[in-house]
C-alpha cells in the first residue's frame, strides 16, 4: 500500500525512539538525574542557532543541525561511552562503525549515505561544521557540570589537565567560547568543585 | 569580561534545560516511561529532514528545524496541555503568551525576535512551513500511540473522530502522510486499541 521507501523511513524514525534511553554521566542542571543522548542531541542543535556568529569559520547552519541532530544515533547500539574512561575508547570506533551500518541502514540508500556521511565528518573533525559541532559537544557537558557544583567531574575524580585536553575543540572553533571555557575551568578549581 | 550578548545567550542555553523535565501525555515506543517535551521536539527535527520530500509545498529545511526544536520552549512555564482536554485548552494561547515574553526575553533582542517569531508562525499554522511542523507534531505521537497499543488514546477513552480531528493537519501538509494517518486510524480500529 506505501511504498517501501516510505516503509523504511518509518522503521528508521521507530528505530530511532531508542535514542531517548541512552543514557550519558552528565546529569539535568537542576541535578534530579542523568540526562540522555536525546536531549543532549537537542541541546546541542539549540545552542547551533543561538551560537553559530562565534564560530571562528562560517558553516552551514541545515549541515551543522543534521550533525548535531544524529551525531549519537550509533549509541543505540554501541552505548554511551564516557570520555573519561580510556578502556571503554578503545573498542568504541569498531562498535560504532557496526552500529552505524544497522541503523543509517534502515533508510533508503541516498539517504542512509548522506546521514552517515555527516556522521563520519563529525568524527572525523577536519570541516568547519564538524569542528563547530565538536565544539558544543564539548561546551554543553561543560555548562552542566559546572552549573552542578562539579557534577560528573567530582563524581570520577577528573582533574583540571583532563578537562582542559577534552576541551581543545572549542578553543579551536571559537576563540570567544574558548575563553568562557577557560574562565569556567578556573572558577570551578577556584570554588574547589574541579581538582587542579 | 564576557558581552552582555553572551551572557544573555548562556542564560537562555540554561534556562531551557527544564524542557527535559516537562512530560507530555504519550509515551515512548518501548512503553517504559512518558515522553518529554526535548525528547518530542528532537523527534519531529530527524522527521522533518527524514520526511521533507512528502511536503506538499517546498519548505525551508533549516526554518522547519528551527521551529520544531523551539516549540515547545513556552511549555517551561505554561505546561504541556493534553490536546483532549478542551478545558486546559481554554486559557492555553494566554498562558504560552505570557511565557513566551519572559523566555524569548532573555535572548539578545535580534535572536529574541527571530525566535518568537518563528513560534508565532507555528502557532498560526499558514505558512508552508508551520504547516509541515504542524503535520510531524501531530504524525509522531500518532506513531507513539499506535506502536503502543493505543497508549494515550487508551488510558483517555479518546474515539476515533477525535484523532481524525487532530490529525487534519497532516493530510493539509502531505497527501501521502495524510494516508498513512488514515491507514493507522483504521488499523488501531479493527485491532481494538481506538474506539470508533
Amino acid at each position: 500500500m506505501f511504498t517501501e521507501r516510505l516503509q523504511q523511513q518509518i522503521q528508521f524514525i521507530i528505530e530511532i525512539d531508542k535514542l531517548k534511553q541512552i543514557y550519558r554521566q552528565n546529569l539535568l542542571i537542576d541535578g534530579s538525574r542523568r540526562e540522555n543522548d536525546v536531549e543532549h542531541s537537542w541541546h546541542l542543535a539549540v545552542m547551533a542557532m543561538v551560537l553559530q556568529e562565534y564560530s571562528a569559520e562560517p558553516v552551514d547552519l541545515t549541515k551543522v543541525l543534521k550533525m548535531v541532530l544524529l551525531h549519537d544515533l550509533v549509541e543505540i547500539d554501541a552505548g554511551d561511552t564516557f570520555c573519561y574512561d580510556p578502556e571503554a575508547n578503545l573498542d568504541k570506533a569498531q562498535r560504532e562503525e557496526a552500529a552505524a551500518d544497522r541503523i543509517y541502514g534502515l533508510l533508503p540508500a541516498d539517504q542512509r549515505d548522506e546521514y552517515r556521511a555527516l556522521w563520519e565528518e563529525f568524527e572525523e573533525g577536519r570541516t568547519a561544521e564538524a569542528k563547530f559541532a565538536a565544539c558544543l559537544d564539548r561546551l554543553q557537558p561543560l555548562i552542566h557540570n559546572y552549573k552542578t557544583n562539579g557534577g560528573t567531574w567530582m563524581m570520577h575524580q577528573v582533574t583540571s589537565e583532563q578537562v582542559k585536553k577534552r576541551m581543545e575543540p572549542v578553543k579551536e572553533a571559537s576563540s570567544i567560547l574558548g575563553k568562557y571555557v577557560q574562565w569556567i575551568i578556573e572558577d570551578s578549581i577556584a570554588q574547589g568543585t574541579l581538582k587542579e
